[in-house]
């Protein structure tokens, strides 16, 4: 179960350790968006997303005795990097399971903020399996990208930071979009904004042909994607949403966008350009649809979670080639 | 005369209309600067930099009859930006004399933010005699770049920032890296620490060959520079400090740093990697100093003030190719 009571928790525990993100803004955005556009800028975040949230909500979560034996996680990037740092704090061991062919930035990355990095084939080999191995006599405890409570309840505190921001500056009435891999962010804002502000409604982004939860939502039962990856939003693909996710964003949830990767990479470069931040393809869908998808929103004013800012930096160089405005 | 407070009425003034920008740090950049840095993103301020802050608090601390009127400025980039966006928010008219070899970007958001934008031919014209003649009849008041007091006050609310926020990061002693053009945020932040942080200390830092400050910081004198332009650099580029600006950086400031271009794009490419902001050159500067001059830092942490983010994206792939870690 996740609830309110969790993510209060969880705000205490983070509290002095995560970074309040701002929100920003930009006319320029308002203008071709034509509403106003709050981006909440989690690229800011300790590691460079929001994932940090989660992993030291779910390390700080553990019992003293099992937290000590260390953390074990599987993740080609932004998950990877919140678990190594929030273990490091903690002065508990982290291994990660990472792609062969993950980038070497994010490898050599996730290294130097103190993880032990194992890498796997991704053709030839289970990571399950590798990951089994590796823990053998250890007890290393798996922190799960979305589908853990103490994950959820991390990334609810966004949201309640979301709340009180929004209240700050008048909006009462507005959609919160989401970047969606697993539903872990998305679930957990939603929960969030329920118990602290009822008028925003939390509504997941997800890039084409990796819209598992904007169907699920749709049908009602879990949708699976047919491709595992080939998406330059490769933060938020994942095959379907999570056990725990799901009924959380089928109670709370708007119904999903889902962007095309151009819509991504002239987000990219429209917030370089009007925002000053920097953001991965897929931590800048949200934005996409704020920008490009203004027909589907339901309310007045749009709330855009910038979840991510780990990108290739010649993924970021096709953004500006072909979008700077 | 500047003083504290003078800066204090200027956050009265400020207060609810500037964004409280927030301080960004990174472990990798602690490591390669061998000590603690913390970076102020002025970059994510409205217009993307810290000149909107002196302009908000220039034309709000005119006379409302002078002030209806509408105000002049002479700029090629941020300062232009900060003065329309400014002018339009109060409801007065705005009208910026720009060389029409301004990059167009710049032109276009001028514009965009409601000035009136007049051009000039830098090489056959006097952007004065261009002023005086579009200001026949109209009594439009001019806002100067930074030798000006109330601008000097406003840009001195970064200081009390960086004062509060130091405080509550526990940073007692640190020298605070600005980069400075013709002094006016360096002086404003001078000032401002002086009577909120006695232990921090500010300190200009400039572009090679056009580091009028720091020579005459050295020599007690006004000193010139030999160029006038020619740095990418160019937000900071001055000819000389300012009349007002000297002495309070004279009474309060340490000695100047004097940093390369190369410096600059590789402080821009890290930046982007490891805390996801969008710096321009002259907005890297400082943080540049904290990086690779760190033997003349005088205490234990180093505050950097990322001063803007509106920079062309040619130069900043150029930062990525030869600079990206």
């Amino acid at each position: 179960m996740s609830d309110i009571d969790q993510i209060l928790l969880a705000k205490d525990r983070l509290s002095g350790h995560v970074r309040q993100t701002p929100i920003l803004t930009s006319r320029f955005l308002d203008e071709i968006a034509g509403r106003r556009i709050f981006v909440k800028a989690e690229c800011l975040q300790h590691t460079g997303s929001f994932k940090f949230r989660g992993a030291w909500s779910a390390i700080t979560g553990l019992d003293s005795h099992v937290a000590k034996r260390g953390v074990i996680a599987f993740s080609s990037g932004n998950h990877a990097q919140g678990v190594a740092l929030a273990a490091q704090l903690n002065g508990i061991a982290a291994c990660i399971i990472m792609p062969s062919n993950a980038p070497e930035t994010k490898i050599r990355n996730t290294r130097a903020l103190g993880a032990e990095v194992v890498l796997y084939d991704r053709e030839t080999e289970s990571r399950e399996v590798v990951a089994e191995h590796v823990n053998l006599g250890r007890g290393l405890t798996l922190i799960a990208p979305f589908d853990d409570p103490l994950v959820v309840a991390g990334q609810g505190t966004c949201g309640l930071e979301i709340a009180e921001q929004a209240s700050d500056l008048g909006v009462s009435n507005a959609d919160v979009l989401v970047n969606c891999g697993g539903g872990g962010l998305t679930s957990g804002i939603a929960l969030a904004l329920e118990a602290k502000a009822p008028g925003l409604r939390a509504r997941p982004v997800e890039p084409e042909e990796f819209d598992d939860v904007t169907r699920s939502l749709r049908s009602g039962r879990f949708e699976r994607n047919t491709r595992k990856s080939g998406s330059i939003c490769d933060a938020i693909v994942t095959e379907s949403p999570g056990e725990l996710t799901l009924p959380i964003m089928k109670r709370l949830c708007g119904p999903g966008f889902v962007v095309s990767d151009d819509d991504c990479l002239q987000a990219v470069a429209l917030a370089f350009a009007y925002l000053r931040i920097v953001l991965e393809p897929g931590g800048a869908a949200a934005l996409a649809s704020a920008l490009f998808h203004g027909n589907e929103i339901d309310s007045e004013d749009a709330i855009v979670v910038a979840t991510g800012g780990n990108v290739d930096p010649g993924i970021f160089r096709v953004a500006l080639d072909r979008f700077y405005p």
